[in-house]
């Protein structure tokens, strides 16, 4: 059938979790999910199955959110453009009307205008996108749209009406795999870009590269590992692809931001003669809201799209194509001076009733990481704070940097554990309690998460804050350390001072069994040394 | 200025609050909106600012959110769906990159795709939009967005780059006030279909109006009245429009929804020879999931597009032409015989300790009702069980009928409050407390909103239960008595039995002071019939 034919195919790609709510336009679908090797996580909320698929394709290279039509489908619009924006390969599969119930045009409920006015939105905000209304053609469609999100990881679209659900499908008998990316690019066009690419790092004084975060999305951290080892390159990282190099690393310069990121990797970036740029977003937040200084004559830019080198471009050559062509090259190693390197975690010591500031506070969450904890960062002082953390291992500080989602201020501190479901945040399902049981029991049971979640409450805006304040930056005054209690699980501190911070952060780390939630109250004024410099800038555009 | 202009002239169509979340994007015209006349309501999230903006469009003519670009445009996506699908006159006005900083394409934050992704997928969603990227035509093109919306009752969106908030405009010296609808008939026209209608209704034996949501949207309920009370013609209603006629008025029918209604009210309204259908939506839901059975041929149908008398149409008359005409031209009064009438609700003895019912329940809050209470019913059995309540005073009954939006089953009893401030649902804004006063004190203060919030526990998606039920349709066992707690105001109450519904409606009336939630908990497998009888419907359609 098209949904089983769909369902085998995600399996195909590795694809182990849907996230999604139910409607009855995807019903049937959602039945024979059920009935599948896939496991589908219910959200609360349309809006956290998006993000949750956005998460889940960022760590294991394919997220799928399956949601009904309209109502649900446009709930999504935002995490999907988020994953275009950001480059994170998720599938929205949205239940749909019957192609049978369609006839005359009637005004079926969840329609908006037209039958096509959810196709046309994701359109915009999607790389490919079909809708399964032909059992002749739906398998192709399907082959077509998941090899679109596999070799651009953009999110794609798949429509399914629900009468088209247990429809037969044509199956072509041996589908192609799909097509990597940089499988197709010519040879000698190739050979061309590796030897000018090789000449101008060799005749360098001091060439570096900076490892965008598409090193990450293309799963190409070890060819980078090979570069930097074996050519003894320094390398830096960007605001999004943070842990894209363990950060403990000999060669790891830190994270290159501006004007706003550290002064000596500044200096050491902005004054290579070589600066070879690896899958980076060229965005304004990611790059220190146009702080950044790199002179294009001497930079060589290798991109998911193109490569540039001075101020040529080798329209066919990716990403994918230079680097393992870099790798095979072999860059003579060079021998370095001194680098810059980030800052070891200054110890911290905890003084009794001492008002917490968000300097302690990230200083103190860097020196309580591990190699067992994995970082995500919302935005705002929680991200950009964060930036200056140490991260121990590869690959484990996600954050949205350039859609830049506003939302609270507050930081999460994950903790690792077995399996995707971790990213699921904080709404995971809870074994059912007994129908007008009035005592609860308490014997709700977390399926998989025991997340350490810190809420920084600044009772506000703060980023906008400092960029134009008024009343509109003020939040209601919500008690946060109290969700627990409505969720059912978990545990919550209340944090003013460094001692109680203490306190919560290691009972957090002990209580393996727990998610936990620390509320940190700070003051509406308090901002990292980032945000005050990010903030100054953006100041100029807002008035 | 351009910013300043778009809030005169929202001024001068009535509004009198904005509901929003601010951004950097939007700054600057948030700073002007709060040294403006309009009072601005921040939400905690663009969705909620998104419905209230809604809802205070269905009751004040004109809604307006604001929100800033993609991160917050696309979260209103799918509220504008909402508005589209039902007709309600929503302003969207988004804060955008400055025209300034759009020069070679640069990849800026929260820009998703093009620089104008966002107003491609809003084309989806309204009616008409503008970019005020011109001072020379800024003030007609909010002129003309404007009209749109208050002549179609559709959102419209408007994006505001933001170097242009603080632009001179250019002002037309007299601008039109916005084409009312139903001014634009060819009297000729419109004489012969007031003739023809007259005439088919004295011809009928037994007419009978439905009044839709329409009359209630272009404000036309004083015309329905007179048209009614004049002709003496029974008059029923729809679900969306529940409430369109005060519901204990002699000529009253009750809601009419095909097989799924009252026995009595379908097979009057269906065996009625001449059928006087005003401004109602053929939705499948609004009437019955394609169970009601309407004879085209004895059919009048005059909405906000066209109006059609049996098999014919006047494409140029609309509801607004031919509603007042119809008044105007006097249909003679007949003598009615019995009609049906929505039955009284019945008397209810609170049982203790006794397991609550659907039926109770609303039978219950049915008898709590009184020309004080408004009532908001959300999707689900809070809508459909909440047709059968008896609403004493016009247009105090709102739900979302078409587009039916997914969530939580629960209902809304809406305690009236002076001003339109009382939509703005559960996140008003409470004092600021201040910062790390860790005592907390309980000063907070709700600054308009009392609203007696009735949620429906019964643990999971109740409506598609019935139609196909699996694990995915339940969902995780929360404790909403406990949001209070996290509001930080509001007092709650858990209830399983009829007579701790009792205790909680009786103390929520008189404590007028204060937000209340009841949480009632119910059998899984409990629902109305009304509920019932769509479900089985429904099921048809999704296997």
């Amino acid at each position: 059938t098209i949904g089983g034919y769909l369902i085998q195919r995600l399996l195909d790609l590795g694809v182990g979790h849907v996230f999604g709510v139910p409607g009855d336009y995807v019903l049937g679908f959602y039945k024979a999910l059920e009935d599948s090797d896939l496991a589908v996580i219910n959200t609360s909320d349309e809006q956290g199955a998006g993000f949750a698929a956005d998460a889940y394709a960022r760590f294991h290279g394919l997220g799928v959110c399956c949601i009904t039509y309209c109502v649900g489908g446009l709930k999504v619009a935002n995490t999907t453009a988020q994953a275009y924006a950001e480059k994170s390969p998720v599938v929205v599969i949205s239940g749909a009307p019957g192609i049978g119930e369609r006839q005359r045009n009637p005004l079926l409920h969840h329609k908006v205008r037209d039958f096509d006015t959810q196709l046309k939105v994701f359109e915009q905000l999607t790389e490919a996108s079909a809708v399964l209304d032909n059992p002749q053609t739906a398998a192709r469609e399907i082959d077509q749209v998941l090899a679109t999100a596999v070799r651009t990881k953009r999110p794609v679209y798949i429509e399914l009406p629900r009468d088209m659900v247990a429809k037969p499908v044509i199956v072509d008998p041996a589908p192609s795999a799909p097509e990597q990316a940089g499988s197709g690019a010519d040879e000698a066009v190739l050979q061309a870009a590796v030897a000018e690419v090789v000449e101008r790092i060799n005749a360098a004084e001091r060439p570096a590269i900076i490892a965008g975060v598409e090193v990450q999305r293309f799963r190409m951290q070890r060819d980078l590992m090979q570069l930097v080892e074996g050519s003894n390159l320094p390398v830096a990282a960007t605001i999004l692809s943070k842990s894209v190099v363990r950060e403990d690393h000999p060669l790891y310069l830190g994270v290159y931001e501006g004007a706003m990121g550290r002064q000596e990797v500044t200096d050491y970036i902005e004054g290579s003669d070589c600066l070879i740029l690896l899958g980076v977003f060229l965005s304004d937040v990611n790059l220190g809201i146009f702080t950044a200084h790199l002179d294009a004559g001497r930079v060589i830019n290798a991109t998911s799209e193109r490569l540039s080198v001075g101020y040529h471009t080798y329209d066919q050559i990716t990403l994918a194509d230079i680097l393992p062509a870099l790798v095979e090259a072999g860059i003579a190693p060079r021998t370095l001076d001194a680098i810059p390197h980030p800052p070891t975690p200054p110890a911290c010591f905890p003084v009794p009733d001492k008002p917490l500031t968000i300097r302690y506070l990230f200083e103190r969450i860097n020196q309580f990481l591990d190699d067992s904890t994995a970082v995500i960062a919302d935005p705002g002082d929680a991200m950009f704070a964060g930036i200056d953390m140490t991260i121990h291992c590869a690959s484990e500080f996600t954050s949205s940097g350039l859609l830049h989602l506003t939302g609270l201020c507050r930081a999460r501190v994950y903790r690792r554990a077995t399996g995707p479901a971790r990213f699921t945040a904080v709404g995971p399902r809870w074994r059912r309690r007994v129908p007008n049981d009035r005592h609860g029991t308490g014997d709700s049971r977390p399926l998989w998460l025991t997340p350490i979640v810190v809420v920084l409450n600044n009772n506000g805006y703060g980023t906008e804050r400092q960029m134009m304040d008024g009343t509109f930056n003020d939040i209601p005054d919500w008690r946060y350390s109290e969700l627990p209690r409505v969720i059912g699980a978990g545990r919550s501190f209340n944090v003013f001072t460094e001692d109680e911070l203490e306190d919560a952060l290691l009972t957090s780390r002990d209580d393996t069994g727990s998610f936990c939630l620390i509320e940190v109250h700070l003051d509406p004024t308090d901002s990292s040394e980032a945000l005050q410099r990010l903030t100054s800038t953006l100041a100029k555009r807002v008035r």
